[in-house]
């Protein structure tokens, strides 16, 4: 049966993303230590990279980065996630994922200049744009998945739209030991999320704090 | 040498205490929760119950709540802590301790209704009440402490005092995998405090996430 996933980075106190982008350094400052223990593994080095030489983490943050690619049948993103609102008018800007985008799906991008025709990219990823409710996105991006999964891959507020929603699975966050103090809060609004899904926690030897969501 | 210390309650969403307390009742529906670990130990079975016959659990939380009782001179805490808020007025309130308050140490009582006499309790507890600067009330808890750690014990706002004056030395934070949406929040204003004392995360037997922050 296809289950709703969500991996997320949270800091310790609950910033999911980052503030202070610039054009250079779109994610802001902050995003590389956020994302270091992620960004160290082998999975990540193999499959965002395309560095297939084996560098990379093997313990505890690589089995969960691993299970993120595993398993994914379509994608749902918003509009920045797609597109960094870099080019939001451009009607040629195909996102800054590259020509070969790390998904090799279908990807719903939730966003209010839609429509606009889909555009398939190398490697079996096409983007296809959408301005509609969340149910009603998932609703194609599942039947598009064909019995897999259906990641919802961010950014922070089209996650937290989905978990308000009651519409996940599987939630995923991997909090670095760090306090940003700024940026996006991840937990508002989530009270009684531990009482209708399972919890699990545990620690990576990057010292990074794995927690997950499941029903 | 004299350290600084505090142990903590958080939720996974960063509230360290909880709201909605009533008279009899006076922690909040929440606090149980958020507290069930700690409360589950065979230290706190005794230190706290006064309950000898080895129940309770011995593991990983266990082993952070017996290290909370060990090697403390001196505490400091906020007016609430002491009084529940309960009786501001009354000169006579002893606090809501019992007769033998499980520090066996000074007390030193932050509390806006100093000065008032010192009350000497059963087991080497003597609450005294200052309305003095943190720095202030720290320097007199150190001294009282004769080479042994002070401990912050609460509530969250008096260890966050500390914590933004850069006075504490070892903060143990015992994070309950559980999201309360309210309450009194912790890291609001930390950030940083990663960069100046050295972190480690460790999940217990319970779920329970023990961060610590020591220089």
């Amino acid at each position: 049966m296809t289950r709703v996933r969500i991996d997320l980075f949270a800091s310790l106190d609950g910033y999911a993303s980052t503030t202070g982008g610039t054009s250079d350094n779109p994610m802001g400052e902050d995003w590389g230590r956020l994302t270091a223990a992620y960004a160290a593994t082998r999975t990540f080095h193999e499959r965002v990279l395309g560095d297939t030489s084996g560098t990379g983490t093997t313990g505890i943050d690589d089995s969960y980065v691993a299970a993120h690619f595993d398993g994914i049948g379509a994608e749902i993103m918003g509009a920045a996630m797609f597109g960094l609102h870099a080019f939001p008018d451009d009607p040629d800007w195909k996102g800054w994922w590259g020509d070969r985008p790390p998904f090799g799906t279908p990807v719903y991008v939730l966003t209010h200049t839609a429509p606009r025709p889909p555009i398939p990219m190398q490697g079996g990823t096409t983007f296809h744009f959408r301005n509609t409710a969340v149910e009603d996105v998932l609703a194609e991006a599942t039947e598009a998945a064909g019995g897999l999964d259906v990641r919802v891959g961010g950014g922070v507020s089209t996650a937290r739209a989905f978990l308000r929603a009651g519409l996940v699975d599987h939630l995923h966050v991997m909090i670095a030991p760090i306090l940003l103090g700024r940026g996006t809060r991840l937990w508002d609004d989530l009270r009684g999320l531990d009482l209708t899904h399972k919890v699990t926690t545990e620690v990576a030897e990057s010292g990074t704090i794995h927690v997950t969501f499941t029903r």
